[in-house]
């Protein structure tokens, strides 16, 4: 199963693709981030998204979509930022007939690393273990989105019947 | 200036559409509800909004979108909802290069009752004397989107430069 972690945000949204089944050691195919200009307005700057994650999309062919579910943060604003690009990235994910599914920060901190608590530090090194990286995936956003990928594979992917069987039809 | 007012919501998003200038009674065009499936995930869900907004664009072709800006609520999971679901919205007005405001729910309430803490009945109560309606808007999510379209044709529409001037540009 190929997966597409997406670790949402306006300001640097985090790509991580990786290939894998349950039980076995995934394989990284690509990572990025997607970027969008400070100086817009917010919805013009989720249009860019938009168009970024197409990209991706469009050249990597995931058949499913793991994004970082939002938490409250100290800023209110720059949480509802992040909801906002979370839903655009959903969005793609969905209009594809993609599943998508929402993974915590702690259940991500949890599959890679065998603690719900562990620091950034350690996730990224978790990381480069399971997918054998020789340097350490950046920026930080890439390799969370990495890590959110590795998640889905390994909690045995797509739990949404419904987007799976609107999947395996289209793929018919 | 044909305004969409957007009251954001994946179970309900209110759709209110008014023309106006500064100064003078707006006119009520439309008004109506985008409803999504509760048995759906939340990216599907999202993708039913987009096509529901999508329909009214294209419809009632408004020259700029009014959005209530989402502040953070006793439930935190709808607060995130609420939020994706105003993030596709700014996405499917801004994709058509309208400019996109957000206005908060102190701003609407002062803009259409004269005072920031007005109750939702007096709201409601003001939107029917400004826009001359016999009976009122229902369900409250349209005449909720109603007032916020009010507040942005009353508050002089554009204030994104920007925006505007890529709307002009595509007018001609």
């Amino acid at each position: 199963m190929r997966v597409i972690g997406i670790d949402p945000g306006l300001t640097r949204c985090g790509v991580g693709i990786v290939e894998g089944t349950v039980g076995r050691l995934p394989t990284m195919i690509a990572l990025g981030v997607v970027r969008t200009s400070p100086s817009l307005d917010v919805a013009r700057r989720l249009v860019e998204l938009e168009s970024g994650l197409e990209e991706y999309f469009n050249r990597y062919a995931p058949e499913a979509v793991a994004i970082e579910r939002v938490f409250s943060q100290h800023n209110l604003a720059s949480v509802m930022d992040t909801a906002q690009a979370a839903g655009v990235a959903a969005l793609v994910g969905a209009r594809r007939g993609l599943s998508v599914t929402f993974h915590t920060p702690s259940e991500v901190k949890a599959a890679v690393s065998g603690s719900g608590s562990a620091g950034k530090a350690q996730v990224t090194q978790m990381v480069m273990r399971i997918l054998r990286l020789e340097v350490a995936p950046k920026p930080a956003d890439a390799a969370d989105a990495l890590a959110i990928a590795v998640t889905h594979v390994w909690r045995g992917g797509a739990t949404n019947r419904y987007a799976a069987a609107v999947a395996a039809a289209k793929r018919r």
